[in-house]
Formats: structure tokens, C-alpha cells, sequence
């Protein structure tokens, strides 16, 4: 009887969820595959700590080259993160035909083309459906069930953490450290909070999501990427008065043979689905050029979630054993260049203040107009000490010509300080 | 080199949709399947219609079988929608090993079983993914990325035609006839609307997808159905005053070994993502036991939205050409029995209207608590003619409680109507 073997690299926290599947529900897996689905090793330099599963003796060991070099383990899954050293496990794992499933970002879209490479050369698959969206099913979709469609957008909230700090900053109008540090004290964020509030996590998944969609290769430097660290209690109660919030959000779009890339924190009008999504919650648009907009909503991070989509991807592998399918080879990679953050059109809101005395308005229009920047929405507030804060809301402009409109405005006399410059909208 | 040679069967609105995809983005499907995918002939009595699609000479023909007995054509798409002759063609089909591509969820819910059979017997394949939600990847994500979870729950909006006349009746104010004679001036319903509107494509969707979620058969008569077309615009006020929408549901839920499959009009809280699904959209909800609550939202009908989850599932086969999968005969079918309404546990509206006079709620209430019927808000209207209008939610309670007191209710001097019985809710 055929069987599936797989050996697990990491232990944490998606690790255990994976090993929690592998182990409570392996009837169901067995009876859905058509084979059964057998854990035999899991690798962690920690062999001690409790996870929350009892474990068969024997199976946890520190050294994954054990599993590395079992020539029964035909599917390796890597849930350590980070690139070093998931990278060398990944490929040691494809050099020796082994399959591998994987939720680490990080590594695929750093090495994904590279993989996908060892993956076909070896006649093995590398398949990564947790690496973007958690449990929501993207990738696959992607794939398989849109795949008639010609992908023209995708965009959409991927980062839990960064959508959970906005969410209580919205909620309660606590400043970006305060909402943090709840954040990190419930293990929503890491210790170090780089990776998510300077965006690096959302540029990784859009990179990966946009080079499945739009069957390009996409190197996740060329992604614009913006954090959420500058957004104020101030910026989040002036969106409110324009009745938007404040979302971190990925777009890519497939403009005519370019694409653009970016990954930065966006003024979303509260009637659109996406202001509603919070918390922890991801939700991802895919527009196809058949099916129009299709959105996907869950939880995109988190121990089961996570585990979920890992093991979906080992009983793909299982439905299709008989196959040994190359999950990438069989795209052609179309070779698409990345649009420069300059060129990028869309609309801004900006905060600034200025001297409160007549004609200030007129001058600051001035430098609009001869930048092309025309203006949607203002409002003024009330003067305070010899200033008034002012907000605006632009019509749709390239990036370039926003930069200079700000770069002179910076020179005028009457304008104090430029408080905040926040993109609106999700694409056209 | 391989190719994947297909034939359509029936030109109507999806046909022409698939057709187009098929001619027009053969180059992209082509590549991305790895094989050439070539649609050889289409079969439909009506062979002069223009359809808005250039066709080659010598494709349409008005004869089936010339498409059945095509030894080249081992794919075969059925778009005629409803029961026969499509069933007589898909056996025909999956008895000469072709496989079939379908979206055509009454013959499905009515004889899937009976064709899973026959692919399995023929080594073929049948799909069906058009079938739930258009072009939402519903049942595949269902069948495959989500297949590490034992799936607790299936709910949400899966009927356009309802969902857009309850739309317009909570935009308008309007009734269920001027609404449905919007909903077919504009092509959202059919002349005859009863399909729709009565919950019969509904429960089909419903069969299907719980069929697959819960891995048993459904016969889709025992799902509980009830339509929408008692709905009033005194009913959607109600629902406004308690803050909920009312909106058609389809309910699936495994109850330890029994299932609750229900499909009637619903009172959503507004603040329920649902409550927000609007017009034409479907919106689909799936909970399990590791991912948690997954949501897909999309077109659940139209032309295109339609034909690009058919053609997915064509790309579906490619991929898979050479392993001849039989997409049902995976799964083991568990014997699971489908709950009498009775004794389903929901909370219910209730509008009705009594004799204004000094302890008619008094004795209602008894009424009410006799069966166990606890009341959780009530809205007494002002006094008209003698009479008052109440309105009222309970608390969850079994139907057959909710029934009997309705009975007793109806027996009461003071009680001169019960306008409407609405439940409230998506289940526990």
C-alpha cells in the first residue's frame, strides 16, 4: 500500500499546529488521500519544551539532517521561518527529490524561482499555500480554479499584526507605541516589530501573490514597500471625519506589461469590505479578467489557521503522488517589469499646517496646480496659537509630480510642517 | 503532444462564456495547462442565434451526439442546465470515459452520486465547481486546500436572484412583486421564478456543497426549504427597527453524526459581514476545525463568472491528464442523517398583531413560556383600529416549541393575526 511520509522541520508555534493535524486527524487524512499520511520525525533544536501534543517516543529529535537523510521521507515540511537556515534545508530537501511544503515567506519570495528550479530538476514540488494569507486557500485558487482568467489586480490586508495595531488605534485612538505594545504583549507582534510595521512581511506576500497571478518572476526588493510606524491618532481621527480608515494594504497590478508593486498604509472609504476587515483578519481581492472580483476572508496568521494550509498542501501532494507534479514548472514565467513608485498613480491625503493669516490657501493652491496635484477635498481647522492644521484629500496624481508639489511646499514661509502624506484608495 | 480536446454541449449564456474563454485566451490556457486545450464543436438546438462570439465554420452543431461520439473529445461540458436531457448526455459521456465538466447544480444534486459512480467504473472524471457560488473556487478549496480540517459548518448567500430582490425590497421599500419584476426586467430572474424564489437552487447548492463538506451523500429533498416570497416590506421595516437585514440563506451544519441543512429567509444582524452582501453577489462562509471561518465572495452567476470556473475546471483535468483522477471516488461516503426540522434550534421573528386591550401580552407571553419559548426583545406599535402590531425575537428554542406555541397562539381571542415567522440567525 502506498503511503506518504512526511518529516517536520520546526517546532513552534506552526510546527505544533501541523504536527496537532498530522497526529489527531490522521483517519480523516488517511481516508480523504486514499493513503495514509504518516508522521514519522519532527526536528527542533528544542526537544524539551511542551507544545501542547503528546508526541510517539523517539520522534522529536534536534538534528534535521535525520530527516534530511531518510530516504523514506518523501515530503519535508519547513516551518522554522526566517531564510537561514530554512534555505539550506529547503534545498538539501529538493536536491534529494523530497517534496516540501512550507508557510515561510521569507524564504520563497527571496528563493522561490531558485526552488522551483531544484523542484523540477529533481522531479519533486515545492508548494507554499500558508506563506501568503495563512489559512485562506490564495494560492491555490491562484493557481488552479482562476486559472482560465488573465489576472489584471490583486490587493487586499495580508498582515495580521500591522491590521491589528490599526484596528485598535482606530478603536480607541491610541497612539502607534501604545497599540504595539498590546499587540506584542498578546503575541500578535514580535519583539523586534520590524519584519511587520516597516512592511517587510506584506512585501514577501505580495511578491509570492503577484508573481503566481501575473506568472512573472518578481523580485521582492522591487516592491514599494512604506511601514505603518508614521501613522498618528491624528491621521486615524482625520480619516474618520472623511469617513475613511487607515489599512496597510498590498496592491499589484498588471498595468499593460509593467506591473505595480506596492505594500504602504492606505485611506480606504469605510463603505468599501476591506475598512471593515480587522483585527488579525486578512481579506484578498484577485480580479480576473472572467470572474471580475473574487475576495477571500480568514484568519491569516495564527498556529491552526497556519497548520491548516500546511496540510493542505501535503494531501495536494497526496491526490496527486502518482504524479509527481512540479507545482511551478508548468508556468511559463513571463518576464515583466516593475513600474517605479514614480509613475504609480493614485490619490494622497495630506495633513500640514500653516500660518493662520489670509491667502495662505491661495498660495498652497498655487503649488498644487502647477504640479498637477488638483484637490478632491479640504478641510480647516480651527487656528491654535498663530496655525491652522489643515487636510486634504487630492484627485489621482503620478507619485512624481505629488513629491515635487510637497518639495515646494516645503519652501513656502506660510507652511509650517507636513504632518502626514498617506496614499488613498486601492488602485484604479 | 498531448492536448486536451473539448466539447460543449449547449450554447445559452454559460456556453457562450466558455466558448469565448476557450477560443479567446487559448494561448494563456495553453500554457499554463501545458498541452494545447482545443475546443473542437459545440452542440445546441439553437444553431443560427447570434451569441457574440465568432465561431469556425463546421463547430456548432445541433446534434449532441456528435459531440458523445467524438473518440477525440474526452472532455465534455454540459451548460443546458436543468435535469434532462443534460442527464442522459453526462451518462453517455462518463460511460465512453470522457470526462465532464458541468455547472448544472440540479442534475448534480439530483444524480451526483449516480455519476460519481459511473466516472469512477469509466476511470473518468466529473466537475462541477460552476455549480456553488458561479465563479467563487468554492468546492475545490472545499475538496482540496481545506481537506486537513473536519469541516463543522457551511453558511451563507449562494442564490443572485433572491439575494437581488431582497436588495431591492430593503433599498426601496418595494414588495416581493415589484422587486422580482425588476429582478426579471433586468435578467436576474426567470419567467417563471420559481426556482429561485421557492429555495429550490438553493437547496441543490446546498446538497453539493455539504456533500463535500460533511463527505456523505444528500439526497436534496431533505433539505429543509422555504422561499422568500411571503417576505413583506412591513417584515424588512421590522428588521430595520432591530437592526438585522433579512436575507435567503443556505445553513449546513454536522451535528455529531446528524446534519442540520436548512435554506429559508433569515434575519442577519447588520453588523454580520453577510448583512452586507448585496444585489447579485454570493458570499460563502465554510468553518473548520483548524482554519476557523473562511469567507469567499464573489459573482455567484452571469456569464462570465460562470464560464471561468468552468473552464478552471477544464484547466483542473489538464493538469491532470495524465493521472485520470476520479475527483469523488477519493472520498468515503459517511451515513449521515439529516435532522427534522423539528429539532433545529434557532431564534425566530415573530410579527403579529392583537386586540389593543389590558393583558394580551400577559397572555401571550404564557402562551409562550408553556412551550418554552423565551423571549429575547419586543417592539409593541402603536394602536390602530382596536389593534396593536407586536413585534418580537426569541431566543433559540427547537422548532417544534416555536410551532406548537404558534398553534396555541392562533387559538387565543386576543391574537387577531400572525403576520410572519421569520427565523433569525445562521445557527450556532
Amino acid at each position: 500500500m502506498d503511503r506518504m511520509t512526511v518529516g517536520v522541520i520546526g517546532f513552534g508555534t506552526v510546527g505544533a499546529g501541523v504536527v496537532k493535524i498530522l497526529l489527531n486527524n490522521s483517519k480523516i487524512l488517511e481516508e480523504r488521500a486514499g493513503m495514509p499520511v504518516v508522521l514519522k520525525k519532527i526536528a527542533d533544536l528544542d526537544t524539551t519544551s511542551d507544545r501542547g501534543i503528546r508526541i510517539p517516543e523517539g520522534m522529536l529529535t534536534a538534528d534535521a539532517e535525520e530527516i534530511l537523510r531518510d530516504p523514506e521521507i518523501r515530503t519535508v515540511v519547513e516551518v522554522i521561518g526566517g531564510e537561514n537556515p530554512a534555505k539550506r534545508f529547503i534545498e538539501a530537501a529538493l536536491s534529494a527529490g523530497k517534496n516540501v511544503v512550507t508557510s515561510n515567506k521569507e524564504v520563497i519570495a527571496k528563493h522561490g524561482l531558485h526552488f522551483a528550479g531544484l523542484a523540477e530538476a529533481n522531479g519533486c514540488s515545492i508548494l507554499y499555500e500558508a506563506a501568503v494569507g495563512g489559512g485562506i486557500p490564495i494560492l491555490h485558487a491562484v493557481r488552479n480554479s482562476l486559472s482560465a482568467n488573465k489576472i489584471e489586480k490583486v490587493f487586499g490586508i495580508v498582515n495580521g499584526t500591522t491590521n491589528y495595531i490599526l484596528t485598535k488605534m482606530t478603536g480607541s485612538g491610541a497612539d502607534f507605541a501604545t497599540a504595539l505594545k498590546e499587540a506584542q504583549d498578546l503575541g500578535y507582534a514580535e519583539a523586534d516589530p520590524k519584519n511587520d510595521v516597516e512592511g517587510y512581511d506584506v512585501a514577501y506576500k505580495l511578491a509570492i501573490l503577484a508573481g503566481l497571478a501575473f506568472r512573472c518572476h518578481v523580485n521582492y526588493q522591487d516592491v514599494f514597500r512604506e511601514g505603518i510606524t508614521k501613522i498618528t491618532p491624528e491621521d486615524i481621527a482625520a480619516a474618520k471625519r472623511f469617513n475613511y480608515s487607515i489599512k496597510m494594504a498590498a496592491i499589484g497590478m498588471d498595468r499593460g506589461g509593467k506591473l505595480e508593486l506596492r505594500v504602504h498604509p492606505v485611506m480606504i472609504r469605510n463603505s468599501h469590505p476591506l475598512a471593515s476587515v480587522n483585527d488579525a483578519f486578512n481579506a484578498i481581492y484577485i480580479r480576473g479578467d472572467s470572474v471580475g472580483d473574487v475576495m477571500f476572508y480568514g484568519q491569516g496568521a495564527g498556529e491552526m489557521p497556519t497548520a491548516s494550509a500546511v496540510v493542505g498542501d501535503i494531501m495536494n501532494l497526496a491526490f496527486r503522488k502518482a504524479q509527481g507534479f512540479a507545482a511551478d514548472s508548468r508556468y511559463n514565467l513571463h518576464p515583466l517589469a516593475v513600474m517605479p513608485i514614480d509613475e504609480c498613480v493614485t490619490s494622497f491625503f495630506i495633513r500640514y499646517t500653516v500660518s493662520d493669516e489670509p491667502g495662505v490657501l491661495a498660495t498652497v493652491s498655487a503649488v498644487f496646480a502647477k504640479h498637477k496635484v488638483s484637490i478632491y477635498s479640504i478641510q480647516q481647522g480651527d487656528a491654535d496659537g498663530g496655525q491652522a492644521a489643515i487636510t486634504a484629500i487630492t484627485h489621482p496624481v503620478e507619485e512624481k509630480h505629488m513629491r515635487d508639489a510637497l518639495a515646494e511646499m516645503q519652501t513656502l514661509a506660510c507652511v509650517k510642517e507636513i504632518c502626514s502624506v498617506i496614499r488613498v484608495g486601492l488602485g484604479e
